[in-house]
C-alpha cells in the first residue's frame, strides 16, 4: 500500500469512551457542572482524539506550508508573487504573526516550502524545511494546477509531517499557510465541495478592491466549469484547481487523524484543506479542531456547510497559521483547568443541593 | 473631595491620538492591512487608555471580589450560602479555576473579601486580603441591601484596588467575584439599567432549574418594585438591590479609568458592576475591555445594550474572572504581536501593488 492508503486505513474513530471519563473527571472539578461551556467540550474532545481519558498534554506545534500559485498570474490578489518567497523568510527568521506567536506560547515552528516559485534551497532560510514538489502550481484557468502525482506527493509530505510531529511527543497539531493567490484556489475547493456559489465565497484576500474581487469570483467559476469532471474525487479536485500548501494540509489532517494527534485548523486556505480531506476521507472533520471564523470571504458559510463550530471570532484574515495558535493556547488553557483544578472533596466544598 | 468624587475628576476620555499612532504601526507590519482585525482594534484601545502609542505592557493581575448576599434566604440558588466561604478559601489556596488561570498567565490574583457571612479574618485564609464591609447584604425583599454609606465603602474599595495595582505597575486589570446568590442581584440591576424585562436577563446561575427560576424572576421583580424610588441613582441603586462585590468592581472600573489602568470585565455579574458604574459615571465603558458573553441569562442582551463587543464567546458561565482571565491572554498576544513583528522594510517584503 501507498503512504495515503495506509494513513486512511489506520485512521479509527474518535474513542467516546475517553470523553465520557473526561467528563466524570470535569463534574467533580470545584464549578458548577458544565459552567466552563465550550472548554469541556474541548477537553472531551481532545480526551476522545487522543483516546487518553487523562487528557495528558505534551508539546504543541504549528506547520505552516508556504507554495506559490499559477492563477496569479490572472491578477486576483493584492500583493506581488515576490511576497511569498519574502514571506518564506520571514516567516523562518522569526519576524512574522506566526513566529511571534509561536514563540510566545512555546510551539515549536515548522516551516515547509513545498513549491515556492523561487527555489532558495541551495541557500537554505533559517527555520524552513524544503520539500519543493515543484516551482509552484500551474495556472488553473489554462489546466490542471498540477499532476495527480504532484498532488498525492504534496498530501503525503503532510501526512509525513503529522508522523514526525507525532513520533516527537507533539500532541496538538495547528496547520496553517502562505502562498500569494491561495484563497482564489481555496474559494475554488470549498465551492466545488459545499456546493455554495463562488461569489460567497471569494473574499478580498490581502485586500483586492471591488473590481479586481468581481474578477476573481469570474476567475472562480471558469475554473469549476473548466475542471468540472475533475471535482467529485479529492485528489483530482486538488491536482486540478489545488494548491500545494493546500494538500499538504489535507495530507496533515490525514496523517494525524491516524497518529491520534489532534489538529487545529486555522482560517479560510485551511479549512479548503479540510474541505478535501473530507473528499477522502468522510468524517475527517471529527478529528480536528476548527480554531477561528475568519473575515476572508464566506469562511463562516464554509463551517456551516462542514457543520463545524469554530472556537474564535476575532475577525482575523492573515493565514500562517495564526488562528490557529490562539485557539491552541485556548486548549491548553482549557486542559491546564482540567488537570489543576480542586475537586469538591479535596477542596471541602460544599456541593449542590438536591 | 472624597476618594470616589475625586475620582471621579480625574477621568479624562481616551487618548485617540495614542490610537491612531498605533495604527501607523500596526500598518507597517508585515501583513496585510486590518488582517489581525480585532486583535488590532485590542491595540488601538489599550494604547488609548494607557495614553501611550507604544502600548508598552507591564504586568497583569486579576482582583476577585467575594461576599455573600442576603437574598439567597429566597431559594435563588442551587448551592448553599456556605460555599461563598468555602470557595474563598479555595480561590486563595490555588484550587478554583480562576486560581489555575492566573497562574498559568502569570497574572496576580487579588483575593478581597469584601463581606462574606462567615468572618475569617481571625484566622486568615491564605492569599485572601480582607477589607469587610459586612457580614453579608440584607435581603433586599425585606429592605435595602445595604445602606448608602456602605455602598460608597465598597465602591472606595474597589478604587483603591485599582490605585494600588496601578502604582505597582499593573497595566491591564482584569475583575471577578464569588459570591452565591450574586447572579440575581446582577439581573435586578441589569433590568433597572437596561430597561430589559428580569425574564429576559435572569438565568440559572451555579444550574437552578425551570421551577426555581421562575421563582428567581419573582424574586427580581418583587425588588424592583420595592427599590423602585432608588433605581435612578448608581449609589442608591447599589445600596438598594446591590452586592458588596459588585459595588467594588463597579469602584474597580472607576478607579481604574482614573489611574488610565485598562479593566477587563468578566462576565454577566461583572456586567453588571459596569452598568451601575455608568450610572454613576455615563461613558466608563469606554475604559473597559469586555472580555466574553457568557451563557448566563440575559447577558449577551445585556452586552448589546450597553452597546459593547466582547471579545470571546466560549458558553462559559463560571464567574470568578475565568473569562477576563483568558481574553487578558488574548490582549497580551495582540499586543506581543504589535511590539514583535516585522515591518515590510526591516524584513525585506514587498508592498501592496497600488
Amino acid at each position: 500500500m501507498s503512504i495515503l492508503e495506509d494513513t486512511l486505513a489506520a485512521i479509527e474513530v474518535p474513542d467516546s469512551n475517553a470523553a465520557l471519563e473526561a467528563q466524570v473527571r470535569l463534574d467533580s472539578l470545584t464549578k458548577p457542572r458544565g459552567s466552563l461551556g465550550y472548554l469541556e467540550e474541548i477537553v472531551r474532545r481532545y480526551a476522545a482524539l487522543r483516546r487518553d481519558p487523562a487528557a495528558n498534554f505534551g508539546r504543541g506545534a504549528i506547520a505552516v506550508f508556504v507554495a506559490d500559485h499559477g492563477v496569479s498570474a490572472a491578477g486576483v490578489s493584492a500583493y506581488p508573487k515576490a511576497v511569498t518567497v519574502e514571506m518564506l523568510r520571514n516567516i523562518g527568521a522569526g519576524g512574522a504573526a506566526i513566529s511571534v506567536l509561536a514563540r510566545r506560547f512555546g510551539y515549536e515552528l515548522i516551516v515547509t516550502d513545498v513549491g515556492v516559485e523561487t527555489d532558495t534551497s541551495a541557500k537554505p532560510f533559517k527555520g524552513v524545511r524544503y520539500r519543493r514538489v515543484a516551482n509552484g502550481t500551474a495556472n488553473f484557468l489554462e489546466g490542471p494546477a498540477m499532476t495527480l502525482a504532484q498532488a498525492r506527493e504534496a498530501i503525503e509530505i503532510g501526512i509525513e509531517a503529522a508522523r514526525r510531529a507525532a513520533a516527537a511527543g507533539i500532541t496538538l497539531l495547528g496547520i496553517g499557510e502562505m502562498g500569494i493567490a491561495n484563497s482564489t484556489s481555496a474559494a475554488a475547493i470549498l465551492a466545488a465541495v459545499t456546493g455554495l456559489e463562488p461569489a460567497r465565497l471569494a473574499g478580498r484576500g490581502t485586500g483586492i478592491d471591488d473590481k479586481a474581487l468581481a474578477h476573481k469570483i469570474q476567475v472562480i467559476e471558469a475554473a469549476l466549469r473548466r475542471h468540472r469532471a475533475s471535482l467529485d474525487d479529492g485528489l483530482s479536485m486538488l491536482a486540478a484547481i489545488g494548491g500545494l500548501e493546500i494538500a499538504a494540509m489535507a495530507g496533515v489532517c490525514l496523517g494525524a487523524a491516524a497518529a491520534r494527534l489532534p489538529v487545529v485548523v486555522d482560517g479560510f486556505i485551511a479549512t479548503a484543506a479540510v474541505a478535501a480531506a473530507e473528499k477522502i476521507r468522510r468524517g475527517i472533520h471529527e478529528h480536528l479542531f476548527f480554531s477561528h471564523r475568519s473575515a476572508e470571504g464566506g469562511h463562516g458559510l464554509a463551517l456551516q456547510a462542514l457543520d463545524v463550530r469554530a472556537m474564535l471570532d476575532l475577525d482575523m484574515r492573515l493565514g500562517e497559521g495564526t488562528g490557529a495558535a490562539i485557539a491552541m493556547s485556548v486548549i491548553e488553557t482549557a486542559l491546564a483547568l482540567f488537570h489543576e483544578m480542586a475537586t469538591f472533596s479535596s477542596a471541602g466544598v460544599s456541593e449542590k443541593i438536591e
